[in-house]
């Protein structure tokens, strides 16, 4: 009744487009990528997409320009292949921190990428844990927007966290610790925050009772660690004991890793699999949660015509 | 009557995009460019673009994506700033390469990027010397497209071209080095070209008279410069004397310099500045000639409403 | 060497438009409305705006859905006109609190309005304090997104600051506050907020000291005011003295005025005219100040192409 | 093979809806309606819609804007939730009285609200009796246009018609007027109107023979009744024995029961189920006769890929 | 302060083109029409269009496909040569005919056509009585709509119309006929037509007091003549005396010169020169009043951004 | 699983609509053609397109233009009835050598007709042969581009081919009779053409041996056939043998088919069936080889979502 799924991946995260397709039990379909001599890429699809339901896992992880264009080529591959349907699959849509015209004469990157997904092709995307929800709104095509809370809530469910309290590193991003400490029984703090540059930021102070407790820090995206050592600091200053960081997207960029190696405060740093590692960009305690079981899953529903929003809620579908 | 010309440059070549300027007599404003830790890019307008006349200059040269996203960041910039127009200026759009579907499902290249840009907010493209002339159709917008054969030829003007003639590598460029050749009072001859790969030709032989003779060979790209070679060495099964190669954009990926300069029958190497140059990326023997005057004239001719194509032909352009 | 101004209003709030004219020093243009017997409406501009550069004057205030339609009705009536260029000019975008997905299967109401607005003719829009900067990326036209604060900041300029405190009522919007202060030279507390429905939130606390100070309550809109109530009487518990609330929007629907006039700790309430007033919907403490001023000043250098960001920032906008 | 039909509705005509549902057989799907303090709507759609043929039920009827608008958010939170298709089913579209540009500077209300439906995401369209046939060309999108006349004209074939004739208020209606009237094996009359304003006609006299005879007058909206009147007026200079009135759409807005009530000549008044009635807006003789039925097997044909233009004409529909 | 005009004329009725850059003071610019051997047409611009206010002067007329197509070639030429804006001058627009889905799965071809225009790149439409007034909300560009009423009335004006009547052929256009009868001061009648095929009506009666009159029949177009004949033949049963005949668009195709020149009883045939004459498709007593004028003055006051609307009404056009 | 194929034809070339439908099994589904006496088309589709997967076949044929308009009308029609996919199947696409803007301010015709298809309604193309495969780009949707090579080799392939060389007329079409003349293990030569207009060239000579041989020359269209024999006379320089012409289009305008008649040399002429037949349009030694089958199997492929693609090629289509 439905049309049948086919799975390219690009050269992004190739290990979480294969879990996808065996939790999904289907095969992942081969890709040719070729870099020509003047450095102009092609990408060649190398299965049937006639009438299929098409989608095409690309995070947009570094190099993010390379990744970004492979995917506009995929997308827009798929299209002249007459695909049914074509949905990006987008884990770490990094471009979403573009979100706001802050400065005079600069685009708002995460609207002009939707737009270009859109122009390239795809019909719908597939994503995780936007920087900002409003970023769902740049996108004209139909969103899936996945959080990861509860994956990473998991991680906790079985461990002891009597004297815990989660700590949201700016009030911004508050809502979602309490989304996160509400799974958990725990109670939030918050950064006071002020960024001074794309890796520079200044915490003032620690709002919330966090002396001498436990924190679980919890925040959309670690790249330079920066913010983080920062926030580190500040809570320091409250003589905070156990420190584990839990992150849906780990980038590691920069001096990251020695930064986080460097601490021996942080008991364990937790991410979700968005991001695809290397040796070299991966700190001493990560542990990692894959979510391919979810887009996996939110894959099936939607190909099924399934709801995927009752996953995440109570709410009852059918007329009432 | 018209508004004013405003000049922005990525970082692609803004040596061409200063004597641009110079040549116009408008300063070239300035852009900031910030590659965020996670490697998103960023990219301010640092001048006025309120019903301004738009220039943005960036041709589409490695690092390509890199480039070409941050053209498209620009372009977004610009729109976003209420620009009365557009013009993405691009002295090499490399993606003119791929201009057909010549194996099942892949993207032209070509086609998808002339989409990107104008749904980043092109309302006009200059460029030079496409791939092929079927790719102007590939664009929605207004494309100016510049050639360079008056300008190579004029560097041959004075010089001794008794007993020369003009070598086409292959039989599709063979009308572009015809009108070459007329500019010289030449013959032409042709390779008989088969490619094999991105980067792999074979040349049967040549068609035409080229037995003992001083050659110019003219192409539209110079990358790795292996059919390049290719050719030169199937010249030499016919004894060619002097051998000089005009290009409209030198590329010199991959092992080209190392190739070029090995070889002692080349005697200079004759290409425009479409193509940024680096030491590294410079064959001995070249001679680069400058093409900016040629767009700056296109953009003060577009800015008056006046004809561009009459620069080029002897049309008569008013009523008959 | 520009388009003439011709400035319409809508029926949601003429005294700002013309208040706009008096400072152009351009009469407004007279509009026609009428409802027809089906309850369809009819809008008819009255002035020629053939290669005009039309400005459109409608806040989306209450009845919010029947001044949206007016909007679109002129917007589209000026496009069939030839006008030159169509700004609305929208000084409170009330559908930009509908600006992310918070529950399955609803509109992001923020983003479809964006959208009919652009599908209906306007090709720029002008607006102030949008709920979240991201709504600016909702828009396919350029947005011209001024702020009240430094308006709103000259209201205490020349006052007693000595033990002031300003307060935001939530985490998202301390950095706004923070700019707020900044102009003042003043601290920044935050309320800790939960949103129960659209007309009821829980404060739990106060975030900072405000022990005994006299506050300046900082918020974009007020509307019913409740949880303005709400935050007062959790400011309360820490015994502070006078109250001062700014606003940029200030709607006060429902019980707002009744609910405000009730408190006498409230020494002022400070809001914007985005906003037409009626005398019901007046709370008896109320201060004005008139955003007309800045709107036109956007609108006159929009025409004669000067930039507008220079109006906010110290930024050089030329070459450097 | 097809997908489920999900049907919702607003707030304008939930009867309708339901009776539609009840006849396919399919529970209507319930719909959450929120109007915020600041007077914003918000539409949630409470069952999957997830590759479903979604069907959105809402006349135009007053009040229109609020209508209109709670149209508009509903048809784009069906497609922010991937409906693989979405057909408005507006059995009273208004605005198609505002079909021509008969003052300078108005809108074509009747295009522009098309306009914004598909905007908004309607992939399809079904109405009956537009005011003018040709508004069916203001739509980009697939149009069922049904009709009433049909429906109508059952109502009086078991009547006594000796010395009945069909009455037309204009010329402009004539047509159809003529189609109603060969269902019955009647003659056609019509009214010579002038239209004074939305709700003030003169009608200078009747065309054809009425002398003494019972009339039926057709018409396709029946709003203030100011017309319906005047043309009543008319044909008592021909002393008309029995007057029924006959009409698709039936708002009795403003005066038209109090009008209407007044009239001891007219016998009945017939409309069918496009509008929704309210006990103060009913006209004491009023017959209604449902067209629920006749949209629930339009849409039953849709769904299931069968034509429904052989509904109405005899016309061999495969080849021949 | 405007851009200059520029006039080009597609091959349907170089004269009129001719006769209104005369009246604008403009020379007509060239354009090369070639035909290829394998029929495809090609169409060269052959004066600049950079940045110029272009106007392409094309009526479909027969060959209706033939002009069609070369109009759309010469609109995408001028739009490829970056003109500003771009005015189709259409005066006889002749598939406003097919304005209705009056048959199962038929286009409704003046939509149609109008989307090919835009899509081709005409900016803007001007026109002249196109066959209903609905058709101007087909287009989704701006449509300066003009009249040949008063043109055709200015014909009568100082003859002796004593003893005269108009009458319009059928009801549809008895709007039109009375506002030309209005000018001359005279009464209306109308026949009561039933079309059977594109060139066969049946006409029942005349509805108003022809008996014995003179009489000027007013139509929009003549075709073949078909109708007018059977309308005139009914007259006759009313023994009319001088028949005068009055339409904007004189096609005069199939027979139609001969059924004109077949009747004693027509004294006068009137049209415009909206359609090109031949010889063999001029009727005995026509006379042709140019409204060339009238596009000029259109097109002068568009250009210079003055109102086209007060051509026609006595509204006060500025603020009231 | 899919939709039902349902076929229509244009007036071009009906035979081959119902050759296709006859290998599919499916019945052609009836039009119905008018032109109306203002010599404007009207289309009706007769048969049931909801839903349905329809084609539409026309090849751009002369006349040329009547057929263009033909097509666009039958697509429109095909939409407004809500048809599930609309494909033009068109399997000579003549405009396809309008494919450079090679004089100034000309339309690219084979872009422009593109763009008109899907402004039109097409949402696929199937074509045969496309003059340069650049052409493929100028579309936006997907487009099925078919060879006939494989097809015209066929026809030789038990023939005596020893001393056979195979002809390209010039450079450009080398490689597609390279890949010709491998299918049959045979050389290739190429003339050296010059274009003076459109009907007439001058070939310089012929590159390759072809003295005293057997050739066979292979084109993409003949029309007019004055090159082909410009380029018989250059061969009979070399005094060849027999020659046969191969070629996917066959025209035969203006005199073509005198002037191939008039030849002894030429011992047969074989092309596909693109293009219709007509006695006075078919030269005497014509061979046709019909490609409906070929187009008829494209249909099936898609119709069942089959790769199309592994119809001319070995590529494994699966997950590798």
């Amino acid at each position: 009744m439905t049309e049948d799924i086919t799975v390219f991946t690009g050269s992004a995260h190739p290990e979480f487009a294969k879990e996808m397709c065996d939790i999904l039990g289907v095969e992942l379909s081969h890709t040719n990528i070729t870099r020509f001599s003047n450095d102009c890429l092609q990408v060649q699809l190398r299965a049937n997409c006639r009438r299929k339901d098409v989608y095409i896992v690309q995070p947009l992880v570094p190099p993010v320009q390379e990744n970004l264009v492979e995917l506009l080529l995929m997308l827009d591959a798929a299209r002249g292949a007459s695909a049914a349907h074509i949905t990006a699959v987008i884990p770490h849509y990094s471009y979403a921190r573009s979100d706001k015209k802050d400065a005079p004469r600069i685009s708002i990157g995460g609207k002009l990428v939707a737009d270009m997904l859109s122009a390239a092709g795809a019909t719908r995307v597939i994503t995780m844990t936007l920087h900002s929800e409003q970023v769902h709104g740049f996108f004209n095509v139909p969103v899936d927007h996945l959080t990861a809370v509860r994956e990473l809530a998991d991680h906790y469910r079985n461990k002891d966290l009597s004297n815990t309290v989660v700590v949201s590193p700016d009030f911004g991003y508050a809502k979602v610790a309490s989304e996160f400490a509400r799974f958990l029984g725990l109670d939030v703090a918050a950064g006071s925050k002020r960024r001074m540059a794309d890796d520079k930021v200044i915490i003032d102070r620690i709002v919330g009772d966090v002396e001498g407790k436990n924190v679980i820090i919890i925040d959309d995206e670690i790249a330079t660690a920066g913010s983080m050592i920062e926030l580190i600091d500040r809570l320091q200053d409250y003589n905070v004991r156990d420190i584990s960081i839990a992150s849906t997207h780990g980038l590691f960029t920069g001096k990251a890793v020695e930064r986080l190696n460097a601490r021996d405060d942080i008991t364990e740093i937790v991410t979700t699999s968005t991001v695809p590692l290397t040796p070299e960009r991966t700190p001493a305690k990560l542990e990692t949660r894959s979510v391919a079981p979810l887009f996996a899953e939110a894959v099936r529903r939607h190909n099924s015509g399934s709801s995927i929003s009752s996953l995440f809620s109570d709410e009852v579908t059918h007329g009432e």
